[in-house]
């Protein structure tokens, strides 16, 4: 993206340039949601991972996230990401509780907390959403995948997941009860 | 209730004078669920109140509770009593989180906890539920009434509510960042 | 233990014979305590396991659990079984917040849940306590053993863990935020 | 502060000019401890408030809050702030558990949410942290008060909290078991 790209005429997004040297002094606030699909009683049948390619041309699986804007509250922050990422039918179910799941704090050395995020030092708020509608990834996904829990815990995915995202779906088993 | 009514035949269910011999003994495990209204951004817009009445006759408001059967699940007895009380219709969304968000410890003795049982010492797990569908009021229950958040922390409501169950609604509100 | 041992004159104490009917009828109300030592900014250091011979004369490590009597507070439980586990000096730290960070749902039946009681169905609510004071193990506990985050999740470690702990160390850690 | 106030040679500290510009960009992380004593059993028995002269000159009771630093952890956050604010032998135990027990997003715009700070859109993590050692209030504030629940929550103490922090001590107390 040039230095000239505006994302949108409101004045809570920012130029490429102005981001660019915010990032650089002060960390980014972001929520996180790990999108499932869940049964009548609450338990994680699913959990969707997106395919993306990666700011370094990679290919990697992830969850929905990014940033919170200028005078945004997390909740609509996270419904703009969940809808934009999963598509406007996608239905998903906001926690009523406002505290998140967990925190996944990622720095630009990839060795300092297992989250990595070379652009930015970055503090994300993380937290389960069951989407009961049609999901179609959008923009820049390639792909939207629906995982077993089991599935979404092996190996390979997780070689596959981006920058401590694998962490994060282990972390939100876990707190759902169903890590093994 | 007479000692010989059994209420279902299958085995967890205990004849009367069981199970009064049984609540002497040890603490009974209880769930207990605050059942709301939520916008699209998972805000409470309403507090669902249930009118009954009571053992000793007066008639209060509560939440919905019950207590868990013997091998029967957290999830499984959290939606066998939100259906009932609630309706077959009342599509709860039972949280994906296994921990509850509070959890209240009733006593026959009305001064040790603040939540008061004459009937028993319960550990009750408490849960915040929203409701989509067709809530009615079934069973034992008068009526079912939504109130506001702020309707629901005024002191005519919480006066009506009984053996703690009105200190249990504040901190559903506060748990949910609505509590003023 | 024969039926008329009785582990205390206090009327919250069942002889076994009593104890064994109640079990047969309700769910029994556990705590359960994974002990930690942590370093001053909260990190664990090291999980404590104790080294106990079961019930069926295998040896296993566990957590540190055990029943709610009728009448007693979850905080007096927890640290009743704490001290006695661990000792007078051990020092913990229970938790301010009231709720569990998990719940852990025991069946006589192993394939029902991941978690394993053949003596009953007993519902533990999961707590992470750290421990600054000197820890010596007592009672029926052969061993204590303090292990890295590392060591703890290793699959050997696993294996010797009874019926589920190993898989209530790891979700501990996961709220934790230190499961890899 | 003179906008040539460099408060650390850090590469992390700000000119007050550079982190003006950022704070009208994108919003602060900050982290917010409610200090407390506790008893043996994780009881709150005192609740710490500092006064503090604000920026617009008037005096209010406020807890341990503070902005999170480019590249600095969330714990060692917390750390920086309780030491700094209550002295070096406040032995403050931060939590084991990685997320907050709540969240509060604070915005220049006093009504829409019911946290204020006219400098600034922030997010603030919050958490509830037992202090054993003792405390004495440094650096900027004017005294620090150690009130017992029921002191903390009377209306004459919350007209003096700032900015929304009698809303954080109330979410606090409910967290614990300890709003009535």
């Amino acid at each position: 993206m040039s230095s000239r790209d505006v994302l949108q005429t409101d004045h809570r997004w920012l130029d490429q340039e102005t981001l660019d040297e915010v990032r650089a002094h002060v960390p980014m606030v972001y929520v996180e949601a790990v999108p499932v699909r869940v049964d009548h009683l609450g338990r994680i049948v699913r959990v969707g991972l997106l395919l993306r390619a990666q700011a370094d041309g990679r290919i990697s699986r992830s969850v929905v996230a990014g940033r919170v804007l200028y005078g945004e509250a997390l909740r609509d922050a996270l419904w703009r990401h969940l809808t934009k990422d999963l598509g406007p039918e996608a239905s998903p179910q906001i926690p009523v509780g406002v505290a998140p799941f967990t925190v996944a704090e990622y720095f630009p050395d990839a060795e300092t907390s297992g989250f990595h995020d070379p652009r930015q030092h970055a503090v994300a708020l993380g937290y389960l959403v069951p989407c009961e509608g049609e999901c179609a990834p959008s923009q820049d996904a390639l792909d939207l995948a629906w995982l077993s829990p089991a599935e979404a815990l092996t190996d390979e995915v997780a070689a596959e997941m981006s920058g401590g995202h694998g962490r994060l779906v282990r972390r939100a088993l876990a707190f759902a009860g169903q890590l093994p």
